[in-house]
């Protein structure tokens, strides 16, 4: 188990590309109630089930097991919600952190989204050049709601 | 991944109780929809983590995986809808079949369901003298039903 703090930017410009190569993630949600999610990912030839508190002021506790390549293909298949989300996903390390850049694929097109991960909530963080507004506490942006309200319907 | 083919019966007498040691459960859903559950299960010092497919014919996909104690706790006691079920398990071999009894406590107390897995669904199956009427098809009979209607509120 481990408390996740994490806050959300969108990014001002492209200049973050040159820094980073991309690894592709396609991730589902099996459909709960309360605002926990339960999710089904692939990282290249790896599965990761994943159960996450709901999110209460940037922080929420992770519950994150690696699984067969197999039955996260047949859970994301058969058991979660469609579409899926598909983005590629970039790792930065700036000034002591590690910035993820998520640029999204399918219905989510034209959507990219900059997290950090903090120890604590009130870390104080130097926001790299390329970031741009924070969105943390807009739902809109949690990757479990955009299969439902993708990107491109917003 | 497993597929899980199983059947449940209510238990005529009290005559099985000679054959078994019995071993206490403790589990947990997270609220899910569509019928798909989300169980967290502590048996002794082992958590477990397994997600199940909706039932179609007495028959499931099961995707299990075992997980540490601690966030098993964590998880039944933060993401799982309470109360929790709580009861002792009684494994006994019958005709080369495994049959596993459980004897339900808190608000379920007094319920006892005899539960067979089997390979596939029109298996024979030589029933033992203590097994009663069938209630496979029965959704009051769901672990994750008798979270909110347990039996003693039938």
């Amino acid at each position: 188990m481990a408390k996740e703090i994490e806050r959300k930017y969108l990014l001002k410009d492209d200049s973050w590309r040159k820094l980073a190569q991309g690894t592709v993630y396609c991730q589902g949600y099996i459909p709960t109630q309360h605002q926990v999610t339960v999710r089904v990912r692939i990282v290249g030839k790896q599965g990761y089930l994943t159960i996450k508190s709901p999110t209460v002021e940037c922080s929420r506790l992770e519950f994150e097991y690696p699984i067969p390549l197999e039955d996260a293909q047949e859970m994301l298949r058969t058991l979660c919600e469609q579409p899926l989300i598909e983005k590629t996903r970039y790792k930065i390390e700036w000034e002591g952190l590690i910035w993820e850049i998520d640029e999204f694929e399918g219905l989510n097109k034209g959507l990219i989204l900059a997290e950090v991960e903090l120890n604590n909530i009130n870390q104080q963080i130097v926001l790299p050049p390329w970031v741009g507004e924070e969105v943390s506490q807009d739902p809109r942006y949690f990757n479990s709601q955009l299969v439902t309200h993708p990107y491109s319907q917003w």
